[in-house]
């Protein structure tokens, strides 16, 4: 076996247009585009500030329920994507939370599938704890 | 391309058993087992309940740090393994946080590397909110 190629350029690209879609698709509340970033699949896991979806109806409906609005990113401090290979994929945002004083952390899985493209397949979003938590 | 291989019983019998041996890592603070668990990169992202780790070194320095005890888990109440292929994995776990009325959520993807096994990539631990952050 060889080593997985980390970070190619032409991978990387193609992650950051898709992320760029979804953050946007998330301001916008645009449900095709959110639903289209992640695997139709019973598999697939979104835990979310304010609930955890297991399946894709789940985290559909979640997106449904969501309030209208800019949504809890008032800005970025730190983008991380790190593919491996060319069907894998991990962004790491951290931001500071709208009108609060915290700090938001998102996480995606990204896998390149076959028949349907890149797909979200495991996805977290939290703000890290204001006081500690052990 | 065929579709890549889900949840093959060998390997998330693989995943199941280096993720207990990692939640035991946990609990008894074995820095050892828990740094050879994550990937030797400065790429490795983990976001943990009170601190956000980039790369490996910053990981290992939050593992030295935290104070020794059984932890933030008190009981499982849902534990989700997927397999893609033979070399990637998200581990999804969902628990009640220790002495606090709050759920805690836990996110890793490992991925098989040719030289060195499998490592978590990118990492996610957090309570879900409490009240809602919109």
């Amino acid at each position: 076996m060889t080593q997985p190629l980390l970070n190619d350029p032409a991978v990387v690209a193609e992650i950051r247009e898709i992320f760029e879609r979804y953050e946007v698709a998330l301001v916008e509340k645009d449900v095709a585009v959110l639903d289209a970033s992640f695997w139709d699949s019973p598999h697939t896991v979104r835990y979310g500030m304010n609930e955890n979806g297991y399946g894709f109806a789940e985290i559909h409906a979640h997106r449904v329920a969501r309030p209208p609005g800019p949504g809890t990113k008032e800005r970025r401090i730190r983008l991380e994507i790190l593919t491996v290979g060319r069907d894998l994929a991990t962004v790491n945002l951290e931001f500071k939370v709208r009108g609060r004083d915290l700090i938001g952390r998102q996480s995606q899985t990204w896998v390149r599938f076959p028949d349907v493209g890149w797909k979200v397949i495991s996805a977290h979003v939290s703000t890290m704890a204001a006081t500690p938590i052990l």
